[in-house]
């Protein structure tokens, strides 16, 4: 039987200026439960920023958002833009600070933020096409961008700024716990809050187990 | 009732450089679901290389091993050598090229390999004190070289050379699947094969869930 090959977009490593490490490990873990095939992929521009996750600051270094992201899933990653929507079942955006500064310009921008143009052309294909897209973390602001006209149901946990932003945007933003996930049925688009919520990784494998469920089931 | 504190000793942030991400974030994950308390800690030293895990090259950048492991562990993390066995109930060491590379020198010097100072000093205290320990991948090496003269048991998967290896200082390996994990019930010590053997993250996760849970219930 042909496998489902869901993409999974990454934007760095390290929460504070690339992909949350946790929720991008859990989103490949559940892809590989269910026995998807991953096509991972991120951006090749340079880092908005290189973060100190010890110290919590700024640092001098240049890194590239390609080449970092390539540490979680060990080489095995492409650039954004060389994937046709054609070639995916699906798409997963896990989250961290990277979603917001590197896919797109959320962090510095706020509501005249842009999204990366190779991620917008291939989130408008695969909606057009009806495949199914997960969100998680900061990555429904993403969502909310591209398809407010269409009013999408997303979540982002609970944050009373980040949900009105999503409101703004045209979308319907809705509460949910850590351990839970929004479904878009019409539109096919899951949300989970995971570190927007936390506290820790447990509760957060928990939601991001439900929202790959949910995208992978959605998947033709 | 008192939550168990488990250390994990992290050596970077990416398999080729430093820890492989999947099994650092897999022990956290089972550890944070059995309730435990993690004490991650690595060593403040420069990684003996940066790798670019794209191109699969060493590069001429200068990182951190303490910096970039606190990516992993958001920021969680303490340098290694502050914190006193009588402050922990166990012991795991994920793997990856950093646990051969920056807290031995397995990968450059074979059988001459040292073991960073600090570490072996926090690993005899906790055996002598009878505490669970728990090394995953390519870690037990440094189990064989602290230990050999006490014969632990040990698993690297299957890999001829690594296993010899471990035989020649002293230890004795047991040949061992991904998803299993080979317990010396004297010695309390936990070992699994990770992505020694792959091939993908769902068996590496079934073979550190069951370690972690060795250590954490054997831990006191």
């Amino acid at each position: 039987m042909r496998r489902k090959r869901i993409g999974v977009v990454l934007s760095g490593c390290g929460f504070r200026d690339g992909s949350e490490i946790h929720e991008a490990t859990l989103t490949l873990l559940s892809l590989d439960r269910r026995g998807a095939a991953v096509v991972a992929m991120a951006p090749r521009v340079e880092q908005a920023q290189v973060v100190d996750h010890l110290a919590g600051k700024r640092t001098v270094e240049i890194r590239d958002v390609l080449v970092e992201s390539a540490r979680i899933c060990r080489g095995a990653i492409v650039p954004l833009g060389t994937v046709p929507a054609g070639d995916l079942d699906g798409l997963i955006l896990p989250g961290g600070f990277g979603a917001a500064q590197n896919l797109c310009t959320y962090a510095a921008d706020g509501a005249a933020m842009k999204v990366n143009p190779d991620l917008e052309a291939l989130l408008r294909a695969l909606r057009a096409a009806h495949k199914p897209l997960g969100f998680v973390c900061i990555a429904p602001v993403i969502a909310a961008k591209v398809f407010g006209e269409l009013r999408p149901r997303l979540t982002i946990g609970n944050d009373p700024d980040t949900a009105a932003f999503i409101d703004r945007l045209g979308a319907h933003h809705v509460e949910c716990k850590v351990d839970g996930f929004v479904l878009d049925p019409d539109l096919r688009i899951a949300s989970t809050p995971a570190y927007m919520l936390g506290p820790s990784i447990a509760p957060v494998a928990a939601g991001i187990d439900k929202l790959v469920g949910a995208v992978f089931d959605m998947a033709a």
